[in-house]
């Protein structure tokens, strides 16, 4: 396809920039550490808006710090039609997670801009704040508060581990970007699509470039909280201890037996685990952790959550326990139209396309909220993510934006 | 008893330095977190030697950073009768273990010196550094080193979780007190009495006001460390993952379930458990935890720390696991001689005593190899230690205090 009407992207421009932003917090293991707006974060802002400056696209900020930059239509009644991911990643995470969502949205953008077409709708390449969560909780923060589904006013009083709040980043990120202007939450969109990588292995075993993402399985978190007494190891007998790991480990093991399905659906992790005071000799008097379950189907992913206070209370011992529901996220579906424009997309370039399912959480799950909302997969290596190892080929990302560029020309004079 | 030969101590300037010295490091729950070699335990080094200065005591360091306060004796061949403990405290510990020995030891020399009592031998009041190992490892370093269970440059070496090394610290140490001598590791010493709480509930259920310790239990203790692999909690099935904290966590069930004795006499504890990387949506492909395994007999002892080993690659599933045994100490008891003198000291003041084992680890089991040495055990409220609501009574410090003055004042002159 060589038609003038649809130009094609830059991907060796593209893969650059990839390289350029895995600067930003480089691994020794090959990896990028770039958690939600520190300063690495905030750079990478900034880098995104010297690139946009050249032709300029202006830069404006929410009050939740999502990012948009955007290239004006030729209607300014219209709401743009957007692209977009984040630029945080998860600690030692990849070169990958995030930013080739952004980075193929901005080259599409771009080759748009360069090409000369002039388009009803503006277009928008959308950075959305504080997707991992790490850092901040809850994750996806920007886009559940750009879609009304967290409060802004909570969101900023998020406090980091070291008492750091989100608000205070906000501030930094405008410091850092003075000639960015205001954008309201939740100002309208006429269309959203993402592109990620799959984080999972069904595209490398079939071989196809393209995944059609039809929905997104649901998840519910859960922070719980466990206090026993601490107390001295060498002198305290067993029947006299509140110990909190004892207590927290038979908790999670109890989960785990609960929460284990043959067909290996339902996802159950316990990844945050902090156990205090951690001294070798200290019996421990206080366990933290966190809880992610997710499952395609709303109804078992409700009774299957609904277990995990009752199995805490019981395997709590000697201990007391807190069980705190932090977010419930039914499973989605993405509307028809979207999935066709990108199915026909694929095709009409020749690229080998699929439908998939997505069972990680993006931010496209809450901007489907406010207008239709799509989001494209690409091949990820051996399914490896949040990991130093990720990986994605270039000739697959090119591809991502190139059908990218080729619908937002579409939707952006069409509707 | 009015024997001026054996002076009475000064109890309330022995309680008030217990105030003054939990101000370095208050909590806000009342106790002290004050960790080895922190500026708050310097602080505390400086303040004992303020108190030391007016009677002419002489200060001293060695290599490791054992502080060493002297009083000098009439025969300057004869090495010191010693007393202390520590000054360094668990995160966030109370405001008696370590402290009180130290308090004890320097009120009975203090006592001797203001009732005009020369010695043969010189007297000493002892500060053993990083006896709780929570910031350094190994614990009890300053002790072992001293008496050469531990070599001087890897104890050095040793970083805490900020990569700031024990000899920096005990460089610090040395530029606070400018004017401290310099002291040999080993150097020797003709006895050695350290006072401490109990940490058990003997003395409280009995209503003795003095525990003769009999010996100490021996331990084991373990670094485990767990390799998985980071993945995506979200698209990562179970089958695909390498979830180190799964594996652990049977690890540590495992152990539980092998080193669990129906007379409660065996002290099995998992104090430390690091997850990594720590997000609530990565699986976490590392963990390091933490074993101590404490009992009376040294056979038991060696049998069932040469279990946690293969238990723990019983159960590592599909992550790589590696054991470390970091420290091995068998039990000791203490010798005849000073469990009489002690006894015998009691007595004569009216003060109840007991025989109690000591189930804790303490400096004195280092330097019983160097020399005769005893302990003397204080009630300790409920038996709490390693936490903020560790209480002791001013009645029963004292009594510990006018045990070691009268028992300084005997050694020193009959030895």
């Amino acid at each position: 396809m060589s038609n003038p009407a649809y130009p094609g992207i830059n991907s060796k421009r593209l893969w650059q920039r990839h390289l350029d932003m895995a600067k930003l917090g480089a691994t020794a293991g090959g990896g990028v550490h770039r958690l939600a707006l520190t300063q690495l974060d905030i750079e990478a802002h900034k880098l995104l808006s010297e690139w946009a400056s050249p032709h300029g696209f202006n830069v404006s900020l929410d009050p939740i710090g999502n990012m948009f930059i955007r290239r004006e239509g030729s209607d300014p009644s219209l709401p743009p039609i957007a692209s977009g991911s984040h630029t945080d990643t998860q600690p030692n995470g990849g070169r990958f997670d995030g930013i080739t969502g952004v980075l193929t949205a901005f080259e599409a953008m771009e080759t748009i801009h360069e090409a000369g077409i002039e388009t009803r709708h503006p277009l928008e390449t959308i950075v959305w704040n504080n997707e991992e969560g790490p850092r901040f909780l809850p994750s996806c923060m920007g886009s559940a508060a750009y879609a009304g589904a967290e409060p802004l006013k909570a969101m900023l009083a998020s406090e980091d581990g070291d008492g750091i709040t989100m608000g205070s980043c906000v501030d930094a990120l405008k410091n850092a970007l003075p000639h960015a202007g205001s954008r309201e939450l939740g100002a309208p969109l006429s269309a959203f699509i993402e592109v990620h990588i799959e984080q999972g292995t069904e595209l490398e075993a079939s071989g196809n470039t393209i995944g059609v993402v039809t929905g997104m399985q649901g998840y519910r978190r859960f922070a719980v909280a466990v206090t026993g007494e601490d107390a001295h190891s060498g002198t305290t007998p067993r029947a006299r201890r509140k110990d909190a790991f004892v207590a927290a480990t038979d908790m999670a093991r109890a989960l785990r037996e609960k929460l284990k399905d043959e067909e290996d659906v339902l996802r159950f992790t316990i990844g945050r685990f902090e156990v205090l005071p951690g001294g070798i000799t200290v019996v421990p008097g206080r366990v933290n952790f966190t809880i992610d379950i997710r499952h395609p189907d709303a109804d078992v992913l409700l009774e299957l959550g609904d277990q995990v206070e009752p199995i805490c209370k019981r395997e709590a011992g000697p201990c007391e326990v807190a069980v705190n529901n932090l977010i419930t996220q039914d499973p989605l579906e993405f509307p028809a139209g979207m999935k066709q424009r990108i199915t026909a997309a694929a095709q009409r370039r020749g690229y080998s396309s699929q439908p998939i399912f997505c069972c990680a959480g993006h931010d496209a799950r809450h901007i489907s909220k406010l207008c239709p909302a799509g989001m494209i997969f690409i091949p990820c290596w051996k399914g490896i993510s949040h990991n130093e190892a990720e990986r994605a080929e270039p000739e697959d990302i090119a591809a991502a934006s190139q059908i990218i560029a080729d619908m937002l020309i579409d939707l952006a004079n069409e509707t």
